[in-house]
């Protein structure tokens, strides 16, 4: 289909005669000298990646439909934190395969994001009501990782400085498995054995579970107890669905529950993503890692949500950080949030009955032949002793295409969940006993024991008990949407965040039920689809970035740096360098990279910048010299977290090698490099890409995130594994491929772009940063600039000399944005009071002219204060947003008009957008934190 | 899953509590009661529907998913005006799968239909551009019944008096038929012939088509002189794609052209629904049938959109009706128009060379062959003379999962399309050759003629040549959808269009591949999952009417009410009777139905109604009476178009009946019906029913619909058909099954509102309706009641009052409601100057409250200017609707103040909608058409 247009026209947004414009511009005759002038001569590669040419829409479609068709999807009863589900239609369409959800950026711009904030306060409320808990997150990567936080947690902020953590032996395997990878930097002795019988010992937590990994429901109330005596802390996982019909941890005194949202209406996806949640006492908020939305007030008084104490994140606090964590799961934390409001409490706990009933069917129908069932405290899962014929019970087993969680060769767990039908219960009943079902799903001796039973109402507020229908359901959700801005409607150019098309084709796949209803721990020959789709993503990135291999497990991109480094860490160890753990990052470092670096118990050594925002290679040479007996690693980032391509960057990992130590480039800026350098090749030991940013996973308001590591083939035992049997440096993720059911977006976006057009994406997102550059910098100054005064694909403008000349900073910049209809640039990083802009290469050149215009408005407006004409308190600027409400407002009290302030530019009168609250006071808010849905006369 | 929210409590807003509060409001005890008193005891059905209980959305889908994968989905190259298409997933995603693009209303209330007006435009500029015609409509129902109305368009316009109708018997096969269906009742003699050898005899028109049937491309310019000289004029059928690269037959000297835009997107669906269009002079514009968009000037003077020369319309102009088309296939021509401005005409041109490219690689290949192609001019079909083992070939076809179209044992033609591949056509070559393909796809001997090659350009107009990266197109759809309001904002409380839920798990089956990509011709044997569909649909169609048969073939409910009408009329010619010809119609009747009436040649007698609106039972017996040896049918509406359940309806059938008339009863109310009382059994003989009210089909902006027929078993002989095999009236569609694709959203409704669940939304739906009736009563006056003071599913309410209290009408009103978020109700009909109001079981309580409380602060409003408050011309009602640029103006010049115009409740401040544009000047519009998109200086 030559003659047609290809999916590379369709993702790039410069068309022939724009690019040549641009160009022009610029100067430039040709794409090829421009890329020759802008990316150092020492990195540039020659030759086209080895990825064949772009396919079709259709015919990416179709030959992934065929690996997805290799996927064999069996009836799933193997639990362990992995259910079957429901996910209500109305959700699924118009949330989940909607872009005005999952093109949309992480909150922080929080007066065009309101409609995504109520969905995770929604979310955190019903945590809290579950629980039985004060305040919760906003999500965290998965329930394995919301346990090592929580263990991290309980270290923060335990009064038993002991350094012994004591873990139920009957948690889930996946959450004791990260537990020991994350507890080992820290020198954190875990005590794994049963809380029944454990000796009183010393710990500042313990960590326990229920309903656990058997099913089995017990009583901690007196763990609980000693806990309180002994000043540690008790975290409890738990489960979602259990809790409407459970007693709640909260009532049984944990400190810390966590747990995966997953069941609640998010297929399982072959292991992820999913939202897990942590909710903690209030006392803990400013420890509690992950994201908070807290309500506030705007400047009108309205109630309005926001991002709650932002100041515990990690690009504040760097190495002092509590956590990592950038990511969230927030679209799915949103579909969760979506489904507890379309249920309401009613309907959850009549889910919950009904799976508890066909469990007890299927117990009735299992003791009734020869097996014997462990424990009968249970709600929806059975651990099966089983008797008999062992072989036949398989044979029936593989032939009615169910799974069971195989403990042992003769002990199997069952879990029934909500998607369960009665005569799937019949199909499990005949295969496992050979006998036909009994019809009986009452037994009054067995199942949820009166002294757990849970006694206290929940999720009381309105919202739960309103959107009950359909139609309000579906109204709500769109009302909500409404509100913010994603990429359908505009521009955001997010330096370092890479916000490019998300195409409905990419999208598409992962709706397929092929990849959405498999288990992660189902058997591994039913999976042939998903290991050719992990090894073809495989083979692509390690052509693309050119590592030796890939690990797919971190699921965000601070996974993927704390996988990358415990490699390096490991590598070192294994060589016998025990001492090696100097980290040495330059000051112009993302915050996660020192947050990482401590969490591998490395000790961070900053490098100098110079003027240019470039490595200062003296100061680079010494420290390596200094520490060359301790030398471990050096994280950079290439193209710079400045927006420019140094040119001295093969030196820069020659000193470290030289010196014995690693380079880990971070990929956060991979989207400058694909197709015309290698991070493998110019000296990078180790990567992490973000699958979220250059592969074309949408955002989704802040997650999922995926973020694989590359490395080169010295570091290849050190990856990260599940598997005892390999050599590893254990698993990070809960599963071994993280977020599997996103993958096909990536392979998606590569497949359909081939090698020309990922080139041309790369040459074209330098070509339209360099336009804006270009276009802003007569207004305002560019900071950083590279070889021949070119940027990379990012520019950063300097807003802090208006500070001192009108009082204006560059929040306010941001906030004005927002009347012209856009999302804010990159604000504050990495140089506080700059704004940096990444327009990326699916952008028209119609929108960057628009931006441009925009930009360039709000520096005349700038230019009014400075000169006398506007005050420096009370102008357009300050008082922006400005919403809808107050400029149809009877008075009018500013001294521009009204017709200035919403519609500065022509452009606006065929797209304007309304901000739907003012500014918001941020301190207001964390001074009076309110993390769940608020009652208005309480608020 | 018996404790779990059934489909049935997401489809009825109305939950227990609250369904109490409204029957204690209205002094019922229960909701039987309450239906004993609305509800006539004549017909009122004692036992439930024996429809079983309704299943789960899971289950549903999963059963319809077996049926689905019983249809075997071949590659089509059967063509005759079916092809395979690639729907560009960011259209299938943002508007085909977007609640916001299907459960819009016909853009009747022009200023909250903005987008889909302007999505219309752009798909009558595409036909206008591609055909080379001054004027297109907004499409019409299918190809075949597009050709029909063309040749009543001709018979209308046409200076040449005679009554003959040239066809040229080699356009598609049921373009022929239907024509000759709809000829016969008028006494239009159709002449079928070759035009190439045709006796110059005197036609009206001449209907030909290029590329024809066999893919032949003619040169029509001789016909055209001999048109234009005879005073006939020339009809012609086309094709969108071919149109790009051939002469389009606007400058050959067509005078009005029709054809399908199935393949500019939208999958062949095993028939439709595809938007079908027709294009002619400008000087045609007020005799042509459908809808027209054109462009005006809103209060303020900025260009708005609205439908064109609305007075053409059925609803006006009843008997005297040009043509009884209400509906068109709006969703369907918006997707071909996006279609074709997201591909552009350089973008098309690339489609449609590349489908003649791949067909001159099959013409080589099969020529290198043993067969024999019967003509060398032709875009992208072949028609093949086969010679040597045809059982051989159809072997291989059958194993290669092949289908052609077979004209004759052997004879076949091939059409290749914009999906089919270049391995395709290698598989095609092999199957029809038996030996491998060559890869020529040259030959300059063949293929397109010069002389019908098309030299001139198109689509210059900016829209067809912006939109071409997809994040481009994502964002033109949203905005245009984010002007309009669907029942994915507020309640349409259509009185009569029944504006109900449309679930989303009733769409999803429509995006299946096994429905969507089904050729209506395919063999029978590959199409079991449609068979059963359809089987199983009238079955559930039968059994809640109480017909003995159903028809699924009229794709609209006007068809219905024309293949009603005609089983009715060949029912008594069958008998003999010829002389019946007389259709009694009420003065409340739809406009459709004296335009069906006459469309079928009978002759309308208007029956009185008295003063509560009910037919006028003296009056009614003394017509049947008087034409008691040529009465034909009555037409009735039950309940009536006034809303109320007139208590003698089975007196009025029996008389009828009596005097050997038959009944036929309009299903456009049957929401009130369902589960509590069936047509079929208390008088009907034929109804048509609209699956796009009662059944959940969404309104897509003004269609799709579809308008089965249920009958009584003495007409089951007389039910349209394409099988000349068996006894019918001929067809009324393009094909069988009509619409077939989107059947399956009905069978899911059924299914999962079982027995149970339709009866209880009927009954809500009633109980909603009297609610809004009485809440409203203190205000305004209520017209028309039944027993007990109540009303059906609707209630009417009068404005005609106010004109005179208050110089305010219909329209003030309905503009206001614009401000308070809602649609307006159905306008001036039945009644001149009232509204009608029909909530359906969809929605909340809380929603019709609010509906309500903006009703009643109207009416306040219109209080003021009765008391003197307010002035009569420059008020708050005459200036409605109010925008927000001229909300946020610097002036504001009304006596009201701004915040009363914008928030004259306190509920819009949670859900504030803004009206793009000001009140449209439809005057200004007819007088100066613009039907395609306006060029700004132009217009």
């Amino acid at each position: 289909m030559d003659q047609m247009k290809s999916f590379v026209d369709r993702h790039i947004g410069i068309g022939t005669d724009e690019q040549k414009d641009m160009l022009d511009f610029l100067g430039y005759k040709d794409l090829d000298s421009f890329i020759k002038a802008v990316v150092p001569k020492s990195i540039l590669e020659d030759d086209y990646l080895n990825l064949g040419d772009g396919l079709s829409e259709m015919a990416a479609l179709k030959k992934l439909d065929k690996i997805a068709k290799q996927n064999k999807v069996f009836r799933s009863y193997i639990g362990q934190g992995y259910y079957g589900t429901v996910t209500p239609k109305v959700i699924k369409r118009n949330v989940f395969e909607n872009p005005s959800w999952y093109t949309s950026y992480t909150p922080y711009q929080a007066e065009i994001s309101q409609g995504r904030l109520e969905a995770l306060i929604n979310f955190q409320t019903t945590i809290c009501e579950l629980t039985s808990m004060e305040i919760a997150n906003a999500s965290l990567l998965d329930e394995a990782t919301a346990a090592a936080e929580a263990m991290m947690l309980a270290k923060r902020v335990s009064k038993n400085k002991s350094n012994c953590f004591f873990v139920d032996k009957n948690c889930f395997e996946q959450t004791v498995a990260v537990l020991e990878t994350r507890a080992k930097p820290f020198g954190i002795v875990l005590e794994i054995g049963d809380p029944k019988d454990f000796a009183e010992k010393d710990f500042f937590g313990m960590f326990i579970q229920y309903p656990n990994k058997f099913g089995e429901i017990n009583d901690f109330s007196k763990l609980s107890d000693y806990c309180k005596k002994n000043k540690s802390l008790l975290v409890c996982a738990t489960d979602l669905l259990a809790l409407t019909l459970i007693k709640p941890p909260g009532e049984i005194g944990a400190d810390i529950v966590i747990g995966s949202s997953q069941r609640f209406g998010v297929p399982m996806g072959f292991g992820g993503p999913h939202a897990a949640f942590m909710a903690t006492h209030e006392s803990f908020q400013r420890s509690m890692p992950g994201r908070i939305i807290g309500a506030s007030k705007d400047a009108s008084g309205s109630l309005s949500y926001r991002l709650a104490l932002q100041t515990r994140e990690q690009h504040i606090r760097r190495e002092k950080a509590t956590s990592n964590i950038c990511t969230s799961q927030a679209l799915l934390a949103v579909m969760a949030g979506f489904f507890a409001i379309y249920h309401g409490p009613e309907g959850l706990m009549g889910i919950a009955k009904d799976v508890h009933k066909k469990t007890l069917k299927l117990y009735n129908g299992i003791t009734n032949g020869e097996h014997t069932i462990l424990h009968n405290n249970f709600f929806d899962t059975l651990c099966v002793h089983l008797n008999g014929d062992i072989s036949g019970i398989k044979a029936r087993l593989l032939e009615a295409k169910i799974n069971v969680n195989w403990i042992d060769t003769n002990l199997i767990s069952v879990s029934v969940d909500e998607a369960t039908t009665s005569a799937d219960i019949d199909d499990l009943i005949i295969a496992l006993t050979n006998k036909d079902a009994p019809n009986s799903t009452e037994n009054e001796k067995v199942g949820l024991n009166k002294n757990m039973m849970r006694t206290s109402s929940f999720m009381k507020q309105e919202r739960f008990n309103k959107y009950h229908s359909e139609t309000e359901m579906m109204r709500y959700i769109k009302r909500l949407s409404d509100k913010d801005i994603a990429l359908d409607r505009s521009m955001i150019p997010l330096g370092s965040c890479t916000m490019k098309l998300n195409s409905a084709s990419e999208m598409a796949p992962v709706s397929w039920p092929e990849f959405a209803n498999m288990h992660p721990y189902c058997p591994i020959d039913q999976t042939e689809g998903y290991q050719n789709l992990i090894q073809d993503l495989k083979s692509m990135l390690s052509e693309i970035t050119g590592y030796f291999d890939i690990s797919l497990q971190p699921n965000a991109g601070s996974q993927g740096e704390y996988a990358g480094l415990l490699a390096i860490d490991a590598y070192h160890k294994n060589n016998g360098d025990n001492n090696r753990s100097i980290c040495l990052i330059p000051r112009s470092a993302h915050g996660t990279n020192p947050a990482s670096a401590m969490m591998v118990g490395m000790k961070v050594v900053p490098v100098e910048c110079d003027l240019d925002g470039n490595i200062d290679l003296e100061d680079l040479k010494e420290k390596s010299f200094t520490h060359k007996n301790d030398l471990s690693a050096i994280m950079i980032t290439y193209p710079s977290t400045h927006g420019v391509f140094e040119s001295n960057v093969r030196e820069v990992c020659n000193i470290v090698h030289d010196h014995g130590g690693l380079v880990y480039i971070d990929g956060a800026n991979l989207n400058a490099l694909v197709g015309i350098a290698k991070p493998g090749e110019f000296g990078g030991d180790v990567s992490h890409l973000n699958l979220h940013k250059t592969f074309c996973i949408p955002h989704g308001g802040g997650g999922p995130g995926v973020g694989p590591i590359g490395v080169v083939e010295k570091l290849k035992d050190f990856m990260p594994s599940h598997h005892k049997d390999i050599k590893s440096v254990g698993p990070v993720s809960s599963t071994d491929y993280g977020s599997a059911s996103i993958l096909p977006i990536s392979w998606m976006y590569i497949a359909m772009m081939g090698s020309g057009g990922l080139k041309k994406a790369t040459m074209t997102a330098i070509l339209s940063a360099n336009y804006v550059a270009k276009r802003l910098s007569d207004h305002y100054q560019i900071l950083y600039k590279g070889e021949n005064n070119l940027i990379a694909h990012e520019c950063i403008i300097d807003a802090r000399p208006f500070k001192e000349s009108s009082n204006i900073d560059v929040d306010d910049i941001a906030k004005r944005l927002m009347d012209y209809g856009f999302h804010a640039p990159t604000m504050s990083w990495p140089v506080a009071g700059t704004l940096m802009i990444e327009p990326t290469e699916s952008e028209s050149k119609e929108e960057l002219d628009i931006f441009c215009e925009a930009m360039i408005s709000i520096r005349k407006e700038i230019e009014d204060i400075e000169n006398g004409n506007d005050d420096q308190v009370n102008n357009i600027l300050k008082n922006s947003p400005h919403t809808v409400e107050e400029l149809s407002g009877d008075s009018w009290e500013h001294d521009y008009s009204r017709q200035k302030a919403a519609y500065p530019l022509d452009y606006l009168r065929a797209r304007k957008y309304w901000p739907p609250v003012k500014r918001i006071d941020n301190v207001y808010g964390d001074k009076n934190l309110f993390c769940t849905c608020p009652d208005m006369d309480e608020f």
